[in-house]
């Protein structure tokens, strides 16, 4: 087979087209293609509905050599991407019998009975090749029929984003003849327009290797991508232009190069330093301890954290003194380096990180309007602490993301 | 004009074909769709191209009555939207002066001089009607030609969601003569094909009000939806059928109608009964607290919680016995019990809620393999505790989202 060339994503879902779910399968799907330098042309959603899918999937191929599918592979009788694949490419469907012990193995290490409708995803074309669900039962399929290619996954974003990175990328590496590495630079501090405007003269006149800004949830990410015969030179001319990069203005705001996270940049040094952290949260209400805990392997860094919600939790757990939230109000400075030693010493952590803030919509006043948020560290040291003043327009939601991120860089920092 | 019958969307945009943003505008649009009525056929994705946008255009207009476009409408020259849709009908442009004046003024309220190429965007299709955007500077079109009428939107969800609510909805009521309900049934413990197999006969035989199950995180929801001449019509019909739902085997699994999430499902429930919850976490490291506190004014109800990540901090935070630990382990029955009511009295609280065990991918063992979760919930009347043994293939985050969902479902029953 040669390299995909172009490619559209069709994802198939009733639930989509009422609007009940945000399409992430489709961006998540584009990105990675994109890092690969495959081109999507086009991304479509339609239902379960035969005639609905076998126009679109005809459409697309009309375009494109390669079509990748989401959704509709379950067990129910509204599931039929497959078959409808299989009709366009004129392949019957046969019981594929490793799919099957895999799906029997899993429901039996759920202590899940296999239901009898089960065994249709357990159906695939003749000659297509399976790829292997360990995040779900309905397993993936890749049709390759002359220049045409077809791949197929399963839609809850749980199982799709795995079954991609560990599936499809390596099927589609098998495929191509160069490779593309890319590296991520992780940026807080500078917002995407700016960054943007530094780094211009690099995004408009590069083309091997490239860069790109993406900004989301406060914080800004650039991507360097190049293009080689091989990993190791494609490695080196991102490395090089890392280095330049890196002597811009930009260069002072970078806090990581393929870190991933904040959160995993932290546990990172802290475990490099033999340090631990424990954490106190009142407006971020446990989003930093889960952030940190979504990390494997983290128990040697996080020791563990409270979240001080109700005015009087933070005097109980952590003994932040009455009279410091008195005299200087929950939201304070003060009392957010109260908190953070606090729970650094009922803990017995390094360093301890605290928020306190107001993340609406509601409990904003004229002085402290909804955004306003004091994060503070603490360590053997002293205590540090911010005042973070983000717009009242902005959601719940992306408040206290943006908090718990800048806390985390505070402790990044210290 | 008569009633929209059904409606197809277009997004345009380079930016969602590489994946750097994700698609809002499309559910957006779907789910307000739904509420009127109108069944959308395809959602689609292109760039901005004019022979890929052509295509679109025609192919939509093959199928469907009503055509909304978002994005492409802006000053410069990739953006080509309005002149796609204007050659599609075979409709000259012209600069529409009440556009252009509206345009003028807000660029000078917001203390901006208009540039030339602005003008651009005051330009309309002959017998178009202007949609007036007062959220920023591209104004909106509706297109009627014969039995198609295309909507043009701008791109930004800023301005889209607006746009929508209080220019296009007021247009499509004029015309339309349905309404659509649709109410959700929230279910733990039974999985999708489970309750698909006993429902098959509703899901397959009813097609007003229609059945449909979605799964996700070890969750499922049955939704209920009805179309009728008004809105009380509509949702009497629903709420008949899921009356009948109640009453199968499926019934007791039903933990909430429309409640949105189990997080919501308990902070309503507990509000209702003037109750308060205080949390302790381990594996779930801060999750339970994270789902809590995400729900705006929860604080009425949610006072705190600990994250006793490190065997060390159940014991120095809320008073888990040393004993208990060594003579039953830390994941353990015995354990998340002592972490519910250490908990609860440590912050005072009516309920406690705990958790401990091992999300993985290591700590596993034999006896206790990844994926073995502990939840326990404590009140007055003392404590109760169930074991979860959730597949050890199944990924951390997934057993964090099981556990904590869990750990909620027995504090709503309990």
């Amino acid at each position: 087979m040669k390299d995909v060339r172009s490619a559209e994503i069709l994802c198939v879902g009733t639930e989509l087209l009422l609007g009940d779910i945000v399409n992430t399968n489709a961006s998540y799907i584009s990105r990675r293609l994109a890092a690969l330098g495959i081109p999507v042309y086009r991304q479509a959603v339609v239902g379960d509905n035969p005639e609905r899918m076998r126009q679109a999937i005809a459409e697309s191929f009309s375009r494109s050599d390669c079509l990748i599918l989401t959704g509709g592979l379950g067990p129910t009788c509204d599931d039929i991407t497959k078959e409808m694949v299989a009709e366009y490419f004129g392949l019957p469907l046969e019981l594929n019998e490793e799919a099957l012990e895999r799906m029997k193995s899993y429901f039996s290490s759920t202590g899940r009975n296999m239901t009898k409708n089960n065994e249709k995803q357990a159906m695939a074309p003749v000659g297509a090749r399976v790829l292997q669900n360990d995040w779900g039962t309905a397993p993936g399929l890749v049709i390759e029929n002359g220049e045409k290619t077809a791949i197929l996954l399963p839609g809850p974003p749980i199982e799709l984003e795995p079954m991609w990175r560990d599936r499809v990328e390596p099927y589609l590496f098998e495929r191509s003849d160069s490779v593309i590495v890319s590296k991520n630079i992780y940026i807080l501090g500078m917002g995407e327009s700016a960054v943007e405007d530094r780094l211009r003269y690099m995004m408009e006149e590069l083309t091997n290797p490239t860069v790109a800004p993406y900004a989301g949830n406060g914080e800004c990410r650039i991507r360097v991508s190049a293009k080689a015969k091989d990993e190791k030179t494609a490695s080196d001319m991102c490395d090089e232009l890392i280095e330049e990069i890196k002597k811009t203005e930009v260069g002072q705001f970078i806090y990581g190069i393929d870190v991933d996270s904040i959160e995993n940049a932290l546990v990172m040094k802290l475990r490099d330093r033999g340090l631990t952290v424990a954490t106190a949260e009142s407006c971020t209400g446990g989003l930093i301890a889960k952030r940190i805990t979504d990390i494997a392997g983290c128990s040697d860094v996080f020791l563990g954290g409270c979240v001080t919600y109700a005015v009087d939790a933070k005097v109980k757990l952590i003994g932040v003194s009455s009279e410091t939230i008195e005299k200087y109000g929950v939201v304070s400075a003060e009392t957010a380096c109260e908190m953070a030693r606090g729970v650094r010493l009922a803990l017995g952590a390094d360093i301890g990180i605290a928020t306190t803030g107001i993340a609406g919509p509601g409990g904003g006043t004229p002085e402290q309007p909804v955004g306003t948020v004091y994060i503070a560290v603490s360590t053997k040291d002293g205590e540090t602490s911010k005042l973070l003043q983000l717009s009242p327009k902005r959601s719940r939601e992306f408040i206290r993301i943006c908090a718990a991120t800048n806390a985390m860089s505070l402790a990044l920092n210290s």
